[in-house]
């Protein structure tokens, strides 16, 4: 029996990635006066930024503050004031980005809410993330919203026993292999792996952890209600 | 009755504050080549700090935004890489200080949480917030934890929902009026009210409307546990 659906939220409900994308292509730009390998500064970036995530966490602050240290490091120590005012603007855009949501994320969401439970688990920071999830109009489909730091079965499982859910009956549906499937089946719970062609390389894990898994994996939202329906051996 | 005591968490059980203000006047201290009023310099990173707070919310990667958008400002674009890494390095330095608890914090905890259940609600960065509240050894004392963004009456409404508390057998401790005290008296909940000689000037606010609002208001926190015990009309 399903009592609780939890949804990861960028890149499974809405669009994130991609405005990191954009702002690194940005940055990739401004940096090419400074070095002519546009590839290497975006690794020198993306090696930055994830060395950052264990400091700072993730968000666009974390990730303004890593354009800024990789500016600094790349231009050894030759970029501009103004360059920089543009590096902090490229965050700020990020931010004030109206969120674009998938399109069929608010039907799959109104059709499951008439059934279940549904739990919004996301990370990141929570002004940030907070702000967004007000703005795409989906917040009255959840009954729970969760934001939190990082996403480890440790972090679920306080979650679900704030709540006295029973991982076993949880259905968690992401695009993260790493932050929202393998998690939830280390507690025994069931996952709906969605991928998503952009997901950040931070997030990738290597194959032989995801191999006989468990987990169900769809090619989009829209065919989740039928596979729910299928897993849920109650009728409603 | 009272169902839940809720507290403050920065500056309310553990320093915060504190090292804000070391991190400024480290910052006025390395500005003060390029302008030789320092006063000047700690209103312009204030002024800009209250600016980022609705933009990029609370915490120390905020902060830490603040001050080198700052030093670009003050420096009129002349501030050099050495000195912007120097900055932040000063951010940095403030998320691994170990924070310091307040010397009597973990006996009240300890003593309340012994006769009602307690709930831990602060603002800022849920990553920064999360490792923080580990580290301090206080989190066993707390039911619930609650990282939020802001803290408004809507905030807290939220919360009690989720939980099912009634706001009326709430009581709120914290150092703040703004964020702690008068959002809790605005849902009929109690307030008590342990001011903080270091508190934000952001968080004050102006006397009218702290005058006849109702709260109680003690010199520190151990004397809290006698004050919860004369509120709460049953005998535990």
């Amino acid at each position: 029996m399903i009592e609780i659906i939890a949804f990861d939220a960028d890149d499974t409900l809405w669009e994130n990635e991609i405005y990191y994308r954009r702002a690194k292509e940005q940055f990739v730009e401004l940096l090419s006066s400074y070095d002519g390998d546009r590839e290497g500064i975006g690794r020198r970036l993306d090696q930055i930024e994830v060395g950052n995530v264990a400091i700072y966490g993730y968000g666009i602050k974390s990730f303004t503050l890593s354009m800024i240290e990789a500016a600094i490091d790349i231009s050894h120590g030759g970029i501009r004031a103004d360059e920089l005012d543009r590096i902090i603007s490229f965050g700020r855009e990020m931010l004030d980005t109206r969120v674009e949501v998938f399109p069929h994320s608010a039907d799959v969401l109104r059709e499951l809410a008439g059934g279940w439970q549904l739990m919004l688990i996301t990370k990141g920071d929570v002004f940030e993330q907070s702000l967004k999830i007000e703005l795409t109009g989906l917040k009255e489909y959840f009954r729970y919203i969760e934001i939190v730091g990082t996403k480890t079965s440790a972090t679920y499982r306080t979650i679900f026993e704030r709540y006295h859910i029973d991982p076993q009956q949880v259905v968690m549906v992401g695009n993260s292999m790493r932050s929202d499937i393998l998690p939830i089946l280390e507690l025994e719970g069931r996952a709906v792996y969605i991928p998503y062609e952009h997901t950040w390389f931070h997030e990738h894990v290597a194959d032989q952890e995801t191999h006989e898994a468990g987990y169900y994996e769809l090619e989009n939202l829209q065919q989740l209600p039928g596979l729910i329906r299928q897993l849920d051996q109650n009728t409603r």
